[in-house]
Order: C-alpha cells, then sequence, then structure tokens
C-alpha cells in the first residue's frame, strides 16, 4: 500500500465537488486549483469534480460518478454525507483508486450508528486494497508537490517540518499561527478517525521522506502501541519526533497504594513509552508550537543544542534567562574563553558586561550586537546564541534584527525581543528573512531542553506483542507463581512448607539466624496487616509456636514461607503492569518507605536488554540510596538488572498476566533477594 | 517624608534639561508636558527646565540653578553628569525640595568611585531630609496624574495595576508590551540603584494607594529583608502582589549534605518568604507577563479563581487545557449539574460535547457560543470560563469576540484564541473593549495557578531582626549548646557524662533498655564516620568497655552522651540558618535517608507562630510517612510545632548563631526526642 500519492497524484477525483462557497466540496475545488508552483508534476495535475447535482464547478466538466472519469484517478476525495459514503468508495474500488481521503463526518464520532457505518468503510477500503484516510478529516498538504488537499483556507508556508494530527483544530490553528511566525511545513495530514491508516503508517512513511526534517504528532489515541513505538524508535534515531498527547492528566491518588499497579498510571506509561524510543513530549500547545519554532530555524537536528551564550542589551530578562538555562538539566551557560572576554572588552564600552550573559548595555545600537556576534560567533564549545532585545531609548529594532540574519547561517541564532509595538518592525525583518523571533526567553530556553533531553541515543530494538487487552483479574495461586517465576530465574527468598515436620530441617539448611515466617492464604493478601508475617524468629520452638498460630488465627493457609532475615540491604520494588496501549511496562523503584512518601519510580516499556535496565534504574530520584551511601558500597545493579531483564522477557510469554510485583526486594552489595512476589492474572 | 509628590508634584524642576533630542533631559521635557487629562492639578502642574546651556526648552524660560526659580518645587528630576550631581542635589536641599528623582547613571553600578559618589548623594539627602529615587533610573510614571516623569517614549495605558522594577530593561519592555496587549497600569516606579528610597517604601505606599488594585515587582536585591516581610504580609492582605525575582538559580549540590545549611540555599529562603507574606513568586517573564494580564481583567482580586469551565470549539486544545487545570493543584473543573447540562443540550446540537470541557464543535457560529455563556455564566460554583477559539471554516472571529465582550461584567472570561492572522480582528476586538486575549491555554492555566496557590491568608504579625550578617563561623562546644537549647525547652535526649564513675546511677536513671553512647569532641564532627557512636550497649559492663575506647581512640574527647535507644519513630530534622536577606530561615524535613535521597523540606522565616509550624510541616512532599502510617497512629505534630516555635525564638535572640540542626529528631504519637543537635556560631 503506497501513501504517495496522498502527497503527489497525478489525478484528483473530487465526490462532493460543488460551487457552493459554504460547503466543504467547493473549498476543496478551490484549493486544489491554487497551484503556485510551476514544475510539470504540478501543471498537468488533473482535477475532476464528481457530482449530481451541477453541470460544472469552477469551470470544470462534472461527472456524474467515478465511474465515468475517463482518466486513471490517483487519489479520491470523499465529501459526501456519511450514509453514501460506502458506495461511493464501492464506486472507487471498482475504478481502481487506491488512494482515498474520506472528509466526511458521522462515523464512529458520532455513536454505534456511526462506528457501524465506519467499520462498513473499512471492509470495502480492504476488499478493494485502497489506502484509507479518515474519515472526519480535514485533508493533506503537500508543500514540494503544492498540494493543498484540505479545506485550510491559505496553503502554509514552504518548510521541512512534517505534520501528523489527531485534532483538526489543532491543526488549523497551527496552520493559522504559522504565517504570523514565518514557519513552513513540508506536509500536513489531518488523521481524523483512522478507520484504516493510523499515525504510525504516516510516520513511517515520513522517515524517509527527504523533505520532512522534523515531526510533529498530535496524538489522542493509539492503535497499536508496540508497531508506534518500533516505528517511532526507528525514526526517531533520522529525525526528532515531537509528541504532544491530550489526557495525559491524572486523577490517580497514590494513597497507601505500593503495588505496580497504581505506581504506573496509562500517562505515565505513555510518556515513558515515547521517551524510551526517542521522542519529545510537550505537555501544552505553547510549549509545542515554540519547539516548533525552534526547529524550524535549527540548522542541523541531528546533536541538539545545549551549550548557549546569552547576549542583551538588559539585565533583567537575561539574568532570568541565565537562571532558566541553570536549572534545566540538560542545557548549560558557555564559560567564556579568556581570549573571547578580551575581544569582547576591546569592542564593547567599559561598563558592559562581558561574562555570559553578555550586557551590551541599555544605549547599544545595533553594532554593538554586530561586534559581540563577530566575537561570539567564533566562540568555542558553543551551539547557539541567545540575543535579547528590549526596547530603549536608542534601540534599533529593524538594524539589530538585520544583524542577526547576517550571522543566521554561521551559528544558531534565537532572537527574544521582548516588548510590543517598539520591537514589531525587527520581528518583522527577521520572519521575513528566515529567522523565528521569540517574544520571551522561556520560550527558547524551554524547547531547548524539550529537546536536548531526549537526544537521540541507541535504542534496544523492539518486538511486537499483542493480545494482552487488560481485564479484571485474580491473584495467582502462591506455589504456580513461585515456579512461575522460578522458571525466568527469578528466585522468591526461603523455603516454601506445607508440613509442620519440615520445619526443623528447613532451619538447618537456612543457617543460624533469625528468620521471618509468611502465612501463605489467598485470604490475607495483606500480609502484615492480617497477622500473616512474624518477624525475628531464633529458634525452632519459635517457629513451632508461629505454625500453630497461623492454622489457628489465618483463614485458608496453604503453606507457609520461611526466610532467613536479612540484616542488611536497601529495599526496591519490581515490577510489571500490562498497559492496554504498550503492554507489558515494567517499573523499578525505591521500596518500602519511599514508595508510599514519594512516587520515586521509572518506567520502561518490554521488551529490553539490560544496558537499558542499568540506565533506567539511574533515572530514579534517590539513586544516591543504591550507590555509595553511608559507608555502604553501591547495590548489584547487575544482579538487579538481570532480574529486571528476566521479568520483561516472562511478561511478554505470558500475555495473561496482568501485574507482577517483586516487593520488596533486599539489594546489597553482592545479593538481589526477593522477600515477597504477588502476580495477578 | 512623603511618596506623594513623586506621582503628583504641583512644580517640577528638570535638571539637565535640553532641547538636544538625543538626550534624556529631553525625552524628560517632552513627556512632562504632553498632559492629556484635563483635571485642574494637571493643568496647572508647572514645569521649570533647568540648565546653564540653552536659553530655552521646548519654548519654556530656563534657570541657571533650582534656586533661581521663584516658585516652591515639590519634585526635582536631575538628569545631568555623575560627578556634579552631588552639588545639584544640595541645591535642591537648600531649596527646600522635598521629592528628587536623580536618572544619572554612573554610581554604584560603575564600581568604587560611583559607589563613593552615590553613598554622597545618600548623606546630602538625609542631611536635607529629600525623600531621593534613584540615580541610575528610568523615572515614574503615574496614570491618574496624567504623569509621565519618565523617559519612556509613551505613557502606558491608564490600569489598576502598579509596577515597581529594579531592571529598566524590563519596565521598559514589559510598557511597550502593554501596549497590544490592552493592558494598563496605576502607577510605573522604576527604582534604580536605591541609594535611598527602596522596593519597600513604594510597596509600602501603594498598600493604601486606591488606584491600585495589584502590584508587581522586579526585584535583584532586597535590603531589609525583615522589613521587605513585614510591609508585604500587610499589603498583600490588600491586594495581589506578583513578584519576579532575578539570580533564583542554584548550582546547588546536594551531594551528603544533610545539614540545615545545604537545605536552604538563598533563593529557596527568598521565595519562602515571600510566599509566606502570602505574595505570588514567578519564574520567567512570560508568566510574569500573562500574570499581568490576568490580573487587569479580574474583576475581584481578593479571592483567587479556581473553578473553571472550558468552552471550546475544537476537542484538542480543550483537552490540554483540562489537562491542565487538572495537574494544577489549586485549580478544579467544574462539575456541571445536570440541569446546566440539559440546558445545554438544548441549544447545542447533538454530536456537541457538553460535559465540562463543552466543545460547541468546529462548526460553530457565534451564536452557539452566546448561548452556552447565557447559561454557563449562571452555573453554581464557578469563578471563571476559559473560552477557546480555533479558525476552523466557519469561525467568526470578530463576532465571537463581541459575544464575550457581552458577558464580561457577569462572569470572569478568559479568551484564548489560538491561531494567526485569522484570529486578529477577534483579539483586537477583545483587547480594544477590555478584555485580555490570551494566545494558548496554558498562558491563562499557569497564571491562576500561581494567584490561586497564593491566595491571601492570616499571618502570623513579623517583628524585625537585624544584625545578622554571616560570617565564617565554628561549632559551639556541646555542653554550651545543651544548656542554651535547654532555655528554650529544647531538650537533647540523654545524659551528658564526664564522669566513668557515674555511668551506673545514669543507666539505672535512663530505664532498661539498650543504649547509645557518643563521644563529645570538636575533633569528630562526623560521630558516626569517626567512630564516636556506638549502638544497641546492652549493660554496664559494655559502656564501660565503650568508654574506655573513646578516650584511647578518640582525640580530645569532652564527655560522653549516654541516651536511651528509641525502638520506634519517624526521623525528622529541624534546623535554623541565618540568610544574609531574611534573617533566620527555619527548616524542617523528614530525616535520614529521605535528607540525603531527596531534598524534602520545607523552609519558613522566623518569627512565626505554632500555626505557621503546623502549616509548615504540612508542606513537605512525604508527608504521609508522618501522618497514620503502616499502622502507626500519626506522630505529634503539637510537640514538633513547639520545638520549631522555640527554636524560631532562640534564632531571633541569638543573632550570634549562624546555623542550628536538630538532626535527627525521633518523632513518635507521644514523643519528640531530639537525638542530635550542632549550632554554628
Amino acid at each position: 500500500m503506497s501513501l504517495e500519492n496522498f502527497f503527489n497524484p497525478k489525478s484528483i477525483a473530487v465526490i462532493g465537488a460543488t460551487s457552493d462557497k459554504n460547503k466543504v466540496g467547493y473549498a476543496f475545488m478551490s484549493n486544489l486549483l491554487q497551484k503556485n508552483s510551476g514544475s510539470e508534476n504540478v501543471a498537468n495535475r488533473k482535477i475532476y469534480p464528481v457530482t449530481l447535482n451541477e453541470e460544472s464547478v469552477l469551470g470544470l466538466p462534472v461527472f456524474n460518478s467515478v465511474l465515468d472519469i475517463p482518466d486513471e484517478i490517483d487519489l479520491a476525495i470523499i465529501a459526501v454525507r456519511a450514509q453514501i459514503v460506502p458506495k461511493i468508495l464501492t464506486d472507487c474500488g471498482q475504478k481502481n483508486i487506491k488512494n482515498v481521503i474520506v472528509i466526511s463526518s458521522g462515523f464512529k464520532e458520532t455513536g454505534f450508528e456511526g462506528a457501524e457505518l465506519e467499520s462498513q468503510i473499512g471492509e470495502i477500503a480492504k476488499k478493494y486494497n485502497i489506502a484509507l484516510l479518515g474519515p472526519n478529516c480535514l485533508g493533506v498538504i503537500s508543500a514540494k508537490d503544492d498540494l493543498n488537499a484540505s479545506f485550510a483556507g491559505r496553503k502554509p508556508l514552504p518548510g521541512k517540518i512534517a505534520f501528523l494530527s489527531q485534532s483538526g483544530a489543532l491543526g488549523t490553528a497551527l496552520v493559522d499561527w504559522s504565517f504570523q511566525e514565518g514557519v513552513g511545513f513540508s506536509k500536513i495530514v489531518s488523521l481524523g478517525n483512522e478507520a484504516q491508516l493510523t499515525e504510525t503508517d504516516f510516520l513511517e512513511y515520513l522517515e524517509n521522506d527527504s523533505d520532512t526534517s522534523a515531526i510533529l504528532m498530535y496524538l489522542e489515541t493509539l492503535n497499536d502501541g508496540p508497531r508506534f513505538m518500533e516505528v517511532l524508535s526507528r525514526v526517531t534515531t533520522k529525525k526528532p519526533v515531537v509528541i504532544i498527547k491530550a489526557g495525559m492528566g491524572t486523577h490517580g491518588n497514590l494513597a497507601a497504594l505500593s503495588h505496580t499497579g497504581a505506581l504506573a498510571p496509562q500517562s505515565d506509561v505513555f510518556i515513558a513509552a515515547c521517551k524510551q524510543a526517542g521522542a519529545v513530549t510537550v505537555s501544552s500547545v505553547r510549549g509545542f508550537f515554540n519547539v516548533v519554532k525552534v526547529l524550524s530555524q535549527t540548522t542541523q537536528t541531528a546533536t541538539p543544542i545545549q551549550r548557549v551564550i546569552v547576549l542583551t542589551n538588559g539585565g533583567g530578562p537575561s539574568v532570568i534567562a541565565a537562571d532558566l538555562i541553570d536549572r534545566s538539566k540538560s542545557l548549560s551557560l558557555v564559560t567564556l574563553s579568556n581570549d573571547t572576554k578580551e575581544a569582547l572588552r576591546e569592542v564593547l564600552p567599559p561598563m558592559a558586561a562581558i561574562g555570559n550573559p553578555i550586557d551590551v548595555m541599555g544605549d547599544a545600537l545595533a553594532d554593538r550586537y554586530e561586534k559581540s556576534l563577530q566575537i561570539l560567533s567564533e566562540a568555542e564549545d558553543t551551539d547557539a546564541i541567545l540575543v535579547i532585545l528590549t526596547p530603549q531609548m536608542m534601540t534599533e529594532t529593524k538594524k539589530t534584527a538585520d544583524v542577526l540574519l547576517k550571522f543566521k547561517d554561521k551559528i544558531n541564532i534565537f532572537p527574544v525581543f521582548i516588548g510590543g509595538e517598539f520591537m514589531e518592525d525587527g520581528r518583522k525583518e527577521l520572519i521575513k528573512s528566515g529567522l523565528s523571533c521569540f517574544d520571551f526567553p522561556r520560550d527558547v530556553v524551554e524547547s531547548l531542553d524539550y529537546l536536548a533531553k531526549n537526544a537521540p541515543k541507541n535504542k534496544s530494538p523492539l518486538h511486537r506483542s499483542k493480545d494482552f487487552k487488560r481485564q479484571d483479574g485474580e491473584m495467582m495461586d502462591f506455589v504456580c507463581m513461585k515456579n512461575l517465576l522460578s522458571e525466568y530465574d527469578i528466585f522468591i527468598s526461603g523455603k516454601f512448607l506445607t508440613k509442620k515436620e519440615d520445619l526443623e530441617n528447613t532451619l538447618q539448611e537456612l543457617g543460624e539466624g533469625s528468620y521471618a515466617m509468611k502465612a501463605i492464604s489467598k485470604q490475607a493478601v495483606h500480609k502484615t496487616e492480617s497477622g500473616a508475617v512474624r518477624l525475628n524468629i531464633a529458634n525452632l520452638e519459635e517457629a513451632n509456636r508461629v505454625w500453630e498460630e497461623f492454622w489457628t488465627t489465618i483463614p485458608a493457609v496453604e503453606g507457609v514461607l520461611i526466610q532467613k532475615m536479612e540484616k542488611k540491604g536497601r529495599e526496591v520494588i519490581i515490577g510489571m503492569k500490562k498497559d492496554n496501549t504498550f503492554g507489558s511496562a515494567i517499573i523499578f523503584g525505591l521500596g518500602g518507605i519511599f514508595t508510599e512518601a514519594i512516587k520515586d519510580t521509572t518506567i520502561r516499556v518490554a521488551p529490553f536488554g539490560k544496558e537499558e535496565a542499568l540506565k533506567m534504574m539511574k533515572d530514579i530520584k534517590g539513586i544516591k540510596i543504591l550507590q555509595d551511601f553511608r559507608g555502604e558500597p553501591p547495590v548489584n545493579f547487575e544482579m538487579l538488572s538481570q532480574i529486571i531483564v528476566n521479568l520483561s522477557r516472562l511478561a511478554l510469554e505470558h500475555p495473561e498476566i496482568k501485574e507482577i510485583d517483586l516487593n520488596p526486594v533486599m539489594a546489597t552489595e553482592n545479593s538481589a533477594t526477593i522477600i515477597d512476589a504477588r502476580v495477578m492474572i
């Protein structure tokens, strides 16, 4: 199935074409006929209006059905009422049209009947091997091919950023906004209901699209999490992918829940999955739009911008910018060399600050910016210069803009013109000539931080796993669980006994020390609270007594787990939770009191290898606790990572399992002892 | 000293007035003469140019010295080179001018000589009882009095927000920006170097300024932290104060430092102090400007806006807005009543979403917004409506703006028009008629969150404390410290012994159990690491042995602290650190492993009462640990708060103390036991 003809078709049929300016069918016709580019492809592109109601549309003769068109059709656009879409789509199939956009709404977004209709058109597309975009979408725009197959009133400026959107509103808003910011797009796809083609199909198409150097996605749902991750992690090694997802809020309540399920709400898994696959995730529209501006003017997107110089004519805003950079974990202020400082000293007035930020002073004309940039654009270890201009009495807004434009091909320049009308000339000058203009320092710093945080890196290969839809479940029997885990070299500490007579031998086997005894019963899930855990048992006599007590006080005892008590170690949690979208999410975190007080966990989507497991553990906030700590050597990260990897394998090979808790796991320099575990099927 | 004449003088002398349009002296003259208001005061205001070089300036006759002016002068503005400012200021004093603005730069911002000159003019002002603003400032603007005593080219729109700025650049940028946003100001003061009058003086003045309903401050330094807090906490009960402070970044490194000093870097104390006094602190210029927009259109500023409805014509952005609200701790989405929903159902098309967010659909004309707002503006428990408009094919931008304006006096309406040129008409329409227009949902949500987080509340009275400048210091002797602390009812657990013979009696006194022994020595500050702490001592025999070991292995032992070991309890830290600006900062936090892994602390500036101490403890992230936890009852917050209050009193009465650590304090249901303490003088 080729998507190429969505963007560069030689012939297009518009079904539902009309001369009525208030209708979508008119907007499409009119947009398709507006061709600016002189390329042969574009000039020869044929547009065929199809309708029953009119004789000609925009001067073109009309056909009653696609079947009547004497030409081959590369792309059909359907904008008729939902009820007759199946009929029209069948016509397209019979005409052997392989790419179809259904604009019409009235499908699954309207309820049960619409959903029926939608699955119907999905079936028809499948039958005729049609690549179907929509329904309920706004269409497609391609800059290079000068194609506006959408009802956006005005085609966006050409550029190198592609945008895939599940929200029509955000798409039109972004396009409208892009004009005033001088931001251009390579391709825009409004995904609609995704009856067939999904965000992942177009993402994959854009992977090798040479016109696209960065990809934006607005997502509300994902159809196939594992495939999305697989494709995404491939694409992000080639070009940055920036994702904004709606529906990330959590009403989640951590109260008293220390099990894996509560520690990995779905939105957290989504963000973890995107990051793991190397994408940049953004949480606000403003953040998203700002990242677009930064990407649109960044010359090389392969290595992220991290080392920044701030150049300003006003102290206040530059101090704030420096603060923001300082607080970002991924950015840094360049420390200027003495040579650079001396050179600056020579061209700037004696009162100018020549550290970083460099303050050329409130009375600076454009020439001071120019002299400084001549020096700074050559500075070592510098990725970008953030240039702040505030409106002072002598400020030359437009001239300063012209200076910045001179340097834009030498180094990444991010102009921040703070103010209003006074700055307007300069702002327009920049945008006209291909530099974005930012309003406030945060707009740049936050965007650079987003991009740098997720610099592409080597990623573990991802396999697909399906059939993991979650249902309500029950706790796995202890013995089954113990056996299942041990198949994957995950061993629960201690011995499980069902006969009191075995106590003596077992204590001997475990060796001298004190012991813990745990009654295993489905009716005592919270062992501590229900009295099913006894600690500090010193000898056989005490053990026998506890055994008796268990059998008399705990309902439905199946047996007793006896463990040697660990004197030392730091508690961690390792867990797995099935996520409806991504499959197995593996959770690692500090255990015990830390889990309950603050949610200090990190998430990865399975499967992944040891290297990723090691990285994952380093992500927790309290990592210090597991490293050299109070005279204790670091815990054995190797052994922990082996458990994590084994657990991730287990989860994939047992799709019926919904949740696994290994909690607590006591970690020391040379051991990782699993004290307790739970598995939910 | 009255500040009134800075804003509404009847007569003004401009020293350094000139006809040279490139000079500041011209800008002032020209701005002062531009009077739009017809009020009698303004019309009769006299302007006297003073210069040696010209015969008339802007048609006004010139005086050679203020002493030559035959009229009384309420305000003098000095814009001559720094070196002759002392002479001119002396003239002003002799002329009995009580309010002077020194615009000239070349003072302490330039180094040692300038600082000399600055202290000289401070002395002169003092001698003649002059209220002096500046030097190195941009002047003053007052809307009501139609006074532009600044070199801002254009007077801001009149409004109800006052702005005090230590940054000239930010001030001019804010004014320039305010025109395009339709935001007005009551008074603007550029504070300059603050040779005499400070931010606090003007804050105090604005407290009772009936034209000002909200105050903005840009701060870089504070001269007198305690007085600032005292005034600020009074003002914030009357009107919101929003503060942006530059220089908040911290290169702070938590590595291995668990003592109070490391837990309270100066910037954290600043923020804590502002919040404690009821102010809103903002960290980015964009955040600051957005708060200004929100404040400028909020009708009542006394109670914060918290309960929000989102109304939209596009799903994507509204979901993101709802997410942002959801994640804010201080805001909430209104749950619409069934009546409201039914009413909406009747006026909106069947496919419209009538939950909150309410989606009037992409094809909505202005009338759907109007019908919805008629219902929603009457909705219960609602503080504000965030109205999102995205550019769709049929969208009526300007008409929708007119609809919003109809409701602006009924309820707080925050329009968010996402897009560019298409939205421009609507945006202009709103701003023209007194509504701000926001670009993105976050701009509103973040601002409301800032404002709601610090809703005014009852605050403890604040006293002044001075003379606490910090120097390098040394550790207080253990015995002195124990005595000092006990004067304030802060008792270190256990007995301090210097004679081995006392061991036996002491163990009896402490009662049965196991004991801890700690060798007290100035040469063993890190007790655990230097072997000066021994735990789990069972009896007298062992205690004697440890005693001997201490005396042979630890250098300079002064005595031994013997404590009964606490079986239970949760570790907390209580500490105090002197801050150069605010005096005593009191720190509370979870102790032990929590301090080291994550910095879970909260800060208040002393002194404060028990109520504030109780609130303070609730601010830590891991508060759960101290409440009902794993079957343990809550710790005794009463006792902890008593220690906190006592410590804050001690700190105030002993300005020579720089740092106090009570660490750890073991807290249980009915005790708060101080296990160890340190005091730095």
